[in-house]
């Protein structure tokens, strides 16, 4: 046992001592590999403030852990000292829930699945959609402003959130949980420790803001001839069902590609496969037809020539097989293996531009499979870079930097942002020192510096230790 | 001349500077009369800069000034080293207006009115509304995260604005303007900055979120019996026509009266004068009708007896008849003179509850005329305390802690806030150090301390001195 390890054992209760597991030290690409002095579970607001006091006299940094899902290496420090992983496992408590006024104060450890089945049990959705919802846990999407596919109709995390309680380095709790609409007294905390992914405080719960269930809901996949198309489908949706459009994807040829040659065994509805699919996602009152409204989307936009084909769900079951088929892309994309991913945003209307442009700049540094799809609605795009086949991974290491640089180039001269959703962590501390605004840097550092004095949150996360 | 004044006549061109005229040194409500060293109105974010360089090289007091419309104190100081007033009213271009994607650049000293009409005319509403729309300037708008009608549906000024630009103490700009939906590069400044009240930097220019126009638009008034039966209605019109509801506020028979016995002049639609009044307004998409929709919900409503009258607009001009009531109440409190005013939040299901025990309260500290309207919609209530008839302000100043004191211990009770939407400024200090969190203060000061260490912008607005 490490010192410290000591020392948490002696103010926490065995319930929340963990051992050191690997579990704790990867993430979901395999690509670091993280260490620990200690894990620890604590069960309570004043346990986590107990845990930083105490790392805040030792000096010793902290890495505050959800689910481990993030993709930026923001859940785990390869070199430095080894920290004290504090896991909000424990803390997954509903502690109030107004089923009136559409409003649940949840505890940081639940999982995000867990709180969309609460919030349904009552007819309200709680919106935050993502692939890892089975795993992610409320502290980590918040910590890392999540996104996820209904940002188009719902907003980023942050949208979502009424009020967090959160600790401090030094073990100062703050309590801004009300509910309230309109509460302007004071600088918002809130929305400062809402994407600072755990470097300037921990999240420990936070009220959120519920959404009326849609008393129906469609699914549509059409096949568009271009992005240029796709973002004319876009554009259509938008003024003919824009208020009901929970979600507008965008589905390249390579991965519905990958997902042939790899798995996860998935249905698909087009063959061959096409260039370019959307998938259109649409919540709607009472009394009305999603189904219909996609029939007279589809046969408007088909008039334009702006769609070749498609298919709209006939069944919950039959939707929920079009988004698995989207949520199976990047478990494909893990099974062929990325040199280089990339999670980048560009302004709607240049999405087809950067799709464009792309593929010349990469092809400057060599030849590679990529694989786009995204959040079109949101200008968002997983932009991935994979080898050719019979090639790997390890093969291209020496070429992700030149790789990166092509992309986020690209992304800035579109004036894009090379990390949309996923966040800084570790891997893009030097993309936000190239390409990030100098004195919004030197404004954070200043931040960083104030709550955190001693540097013990994160250390290396979004700003350089 | 002051010296601080010759010192920046020197760095600014003549267009910027100007002579210290009372109309700068005021507020609505004729309580505080300001003082100001030096009065500049820059042209450019370098000129902004430039004053704030040698603000900090002087170590002087800086208020950045707006439209002069907050009702808090945040734009004058009383007492105090007179400070240097730095107006945004030359900074009023808009500089970006993408009409396809609903995005606006705009300079901070732009007047809401404007911003109104340069989005109308492109199709698309910049929703922020409220009475002082005719002179409020964005900056100011932005810096106390401005509320209004119109929140209920859109939110605050905050929910409104995808990025600023903003000129720190020091002089350092920061430059976050993009408009895009998904960017998680780093600590959120924009809402840092948003609701600060000039204390952390100033915004010279804002992204802003546009919404589509509504088709239809409509209007309805209708009599309540309660307060109770408000929440009713409420409910009810959120559960059939919630997307369409862009305003509901409520209005007590005492402001009626107000107008009767000292304008502005207004026609009342209900004779005699009822006791409480919900407006609601709606905007819908093409094809649909609002009166037919206010119809049906009236009808409901009244079958449940939560409605004993009502009148629905029958034309445009009917429904800026019930809105020029509304908004002619504010003014008409001005002619009356308040002896306490108090812009409060509570939980919107606990209006009522407010509503019944408020006037005990403060009936236990004297006798007086009680004002209550707002926007009930997001628990805001405008509940203001006047004189008796025969009295003025000045017979009560002694009691005036004592009602504010009575009002705010029960919205603490209630779990509300002390500042909904006009702020904490000067006026609210030490309401917000009794009944703020601690944390959450502790926090603050650090912040200010690190992006002000010098303390020199608007201070002992939100934070004492």
């Amino acid at each position: 046992m490490t010192e410290i390890a000591e020392r948490l054992a002696a103010i926490l209760p065995a319930a929340a001592l963990r051992a050191v597991t690997p579990s704790y030290l990867e993430e979901p690409r395999g690509r670091w590999q993280g260490q620990a002095a200690a894990i620890v579970a604590p069960g309570s607001v004043a346990e986590v403030a107990a845990v930083l006091r105490l790392c805040s006299d030792l000096r010793a940094p902290v890495i505050p852990y959800g689910g481990g899902t993030g993709l930026v290496g923001g859940q785990l420090a390869e070199d430095g000292t080894p920290p004290v992983i504090l896991s909000m496992e424990r803390m997954r408590v509903i502690r109030h829930f107004d089923a009136e006024a559409g409003t649940m104060i949840v505890e940081a450890g639940a999982i995000l699945s867990e709180i969309h089945a609460a919030a349904e049990a009552e007819d309200w959705i709680f919106p935050l959609t993502l692939a890892s919802q089975g795993s992610a846990r409320l502290g980590g999407l918040l910590a890392t402003n999540a996104g996820g596919v209904n940002v188009i109709r719902y907003g980023n995390a942050r949208d979502l959130v009424l009020g967090v309680e959160a600790v401090l380095a030094d073990g100062t709790v703050i309590d801004t949980l009300s509910p309230l609409r309109k509460d302007n007294t004071g600088y918002d905390l809130r929305h400062l420790l809402i994407g600072s992914e755990g470097t300037l405080g921990v999240i420990t719960a936070a009220s959120l803001r519920l959404f009326p269930k849609p008393a129906a809901v469609g699914a549509a996949m059409m096949v568009v001839p271009s992005p240029e198309a796709a973002l004319g489908l876009l554009k259509l949706a938008q003024a003919r069902v824009g208020p009901s459009l929970s979600a507008f994807e965008l589905i390249g040829r390579e991965g519905l590609m990958f997902l042939d040659e790899v798995g996860p065994e998935t249905r698909q509805p087009f063959d061959p496969r096409p260039d370019w699919i959307c998938l259109i996602d649409l919540g709607m009152g009472a009394g009305t037809s999603p189904e219909a409204a996609l029939e007279e989307l589809f046969a408007e936009a088909f008039e334009q020539d702006l769609v070749s084909d498609g298919v709209i769900a006939q069944s919950e079951a039959q939707r929920a097989e079009f988004w698995a088929l989207r949520e199976n892309i990047p478990a494909a994309n893990r099974r062929i293996g990325a040199v280089s991913s990339h999670d980048i945003s560009v302004p709607v209307a240049a999405v087809p531009r950067f799709i464009a442009e792309a593929p010349a700049r990469i092809g400057a540094v060599g030849e590679f499979r990529l694989n786009c799809f995204g959040h079109m609605g949101d200008g968002n795009l997983h932009y991935n870079v994979f080898p050719m086949p019979g090639k790997s991974r390890a093969d291209h290491e020496n070429q992700r930097g030149a790789i990166k640089r092509a992309v986020h180039d690209l992304v800035q001269e579109l004036g894009g942002s090379v990390s949309a959703e996923h966040g800084v962590g570790r891997l893009k501390v030097e993309d936000l020192e190239r390409y990030g605004d100098p004195g919004k840097l030197k404004a954070m550092r200043a931040i960083k510096a104030a709550l955190d004095p001693l540097g013990i949150l994160n250390p290396g996360a979004v700003l350089r230790a």
